[in-house]
């Protein structure tokens, strides 16, 4: 079986489309235990720019260069039982068409009905439970301000949702007057800041008029500075995502830096590998407002295995809405 | 009775030495339950430098720009039963050679063998109050790594001490061979860095070879951000003070930014009225170390009423050790 592969040529701070190679190669047939699977979404995870940068992944070399990220794929071949041909898989692997992956390591993808698959990488998966673990560890009560930068990415979509559920003020940050129309009219948050409107830090302050009790913090430096002045006293900060940096050059300049100390403003950093014990019950709530329709998400489907690198680097300069995922072997 | 006093003349993002003005006033006698005190020291407190720039501290607008901070005083003339003439008292008040305190708001300086009243606003007051109820709080555990920036500031300089005292393994920053040769051999540090020297990131990496668990932070980005690469997964950063940025301009350039991320630091702020439940405890450990001569300290002593804004803009910038203090009407 041929596949074709994307790799790194080399370790870079700053990630470029040179910086890519597509390779094709052949994949033997699947030993016991294994799975043949084609690839159907690559998930363009923002946390994959670091790996791709240091050829390091929680802990993990990339001694080849070869990205891996996680996949939604099809099994094709099984030498497993407990996989068969045609089923939807979630696992984690090369960045290729095919794959042959340990079917130890695999899970059945999401199914039912308004599930579809993918759906396993996005809001019923890492970005979803993100936003729904993240909302539950700073709990924020009725009628306080949840101010959500990257208001219609992945996580920051569910994340606003989730506080609005909650009975609170909900305020987003996006780029650009679309997106901070779906964030309101679709997800249904109170506001949304345009950052590519001047006058930022006052923007922000008319619309948290209470000012900001927690912000969820998806973008890093650019969002914190603006935020800074309208947090209340012993505000608190989660630390969810840094897109503004994935692929900028340190160091960082952040504004109203003193803000932290004058206003106690607590910043606490989110990983979803150490919540473990809250995947469960995340999954299930999540699956159930997704499959009753009171969950909206948003997706951008790039097609073409050969585009993945331009669609990750896009995603990273804040192209698209929602889950962005490339979309291979569609027939 | 006349006073000399210090105003600013204007407000100012960047205090400068013609930024203050001296004026000489008249003071009433004091009226029933106040006194009339002779200042004896006036503490150079960084965090007075934001009260300066904006004429607002703690909440309060200073309207005629006269300087406010803590006072250790004298009582000269005394119209109240709980202060007699002679009496050392602490109090808050106008930055004056003379003063006229309600004696309600005014408490006894701490007395007894060795320990002199203007250890009242230092070690035995809101300096070393704030180191106690910062390591109290972060709780440093034998064997951990304690690093302190301003190592040898009024606060630094106590809280290193004290989690020595606990067995952890302390490290400092300092600016200049001087002070890093007293933190080291005065204070008991295990090592200190000097910030003047160059590759700040490998000097503290040297010097914290099992990272750093815990992070006394006194001085803002540049001590935040070379400490960050060797912030232990799960470090913490106690927000204490941030002298480097008290009297500079934003925005802030912050070094290694994503590892807050990336290491899964948290960063606290701590703000001394936040805990007034710990006020007891930290005086009493505070005075009994301080009388048995287990807990040193430092100061430098600016005499002169006239040489105050020049005494406290050199501290701010750095210069002089330990706590400082002007002193005035010496006799």
């Amino acid at each position: 079986m041929r596949t074709m592969q994307w790799r790194m040529k080399r370790r870079t701070p700053f990630l470029k489309p040179d910086d890519y190679e597509l390779r094709e190669l052949t994949l033997d047939d699947p030993p016991p235990g294994h799975v043949l699977v084609a690839v159907r979404f690559l998930p363009l995870d923002p946390y994959l720019a670091t790996a791709m940068q240091t050829w390091s992944s929680a802990g993990h070399e990339w001694e080849d260069g070869v990205i891996r990220g996680r996949l939604v794929a099809q099994v094709e071949k099984s030498n497993s039982e407990r996989f068969s041909q045609g089923d939807h898989v979630l696992g984690y692997g090369r960045w290729q068409s095919h794959e042959v992956l340990d079917a130890s390591r695999l899970e059945h993808a999401p199914t039912g009905p308004g599930v579809a698959p993918r759906l396993g990488v996005g809001i019923l998966g890492s970005s979803g439970m993100t936003a729904w673990i993240g909302i539950h560890l700073t709990d924020p009560q009725p009628g306080q301000t949840v101010f959500v930068s990257a208001a219609t990415g992945a996580v920051g979509s569910v994340a606003g949702q989730l506080a609005k559920r909650r009975g609170c003020r909900v305020v987003g940050l996006a780029g650009g007057r679309e997106k901070c129309d779906q964030a309101v009219r679709v997800l249904g948050f109170d506001a949304c800041v345009d950052y590519r409107e001047p006058d930022l830090d006052k923007q922000v302050a008319d619309a948290a008029p209470s000012g900001i009790d927690v912000l969820f913090e998806n973008v890093g430096a650019p969002s914190m500075g603006a935020c800074m002045p309208s947090m209340v006293w012993h505000g608190r900060i989660l630390l969810c995502g840094l897109t503004a940096h994935y692929n900028s050059p340190e160091p960082v300049a952040m504004a109203n830096f003193r803000d932290l100390l004058y206003r106690q403003v607590t910043v606490t950093p989110i990983a979803l590998p150490e919540h473990q014990e809250l995947f469960a019950p995340a999954r299930e709530e999540l699956h159930r407002l997704v499959a009753e329709g009171s969950l909206r998400y948003s997706e951008t489907v790039i097609p073409g295995f050969e585009n993945a690198p331009a669609a990750f680097l896009d995603m990273l300069s804040g192209k698209g809405i929602g889950k962005r995922l490339v979309q291979i072997n569609s027939s």
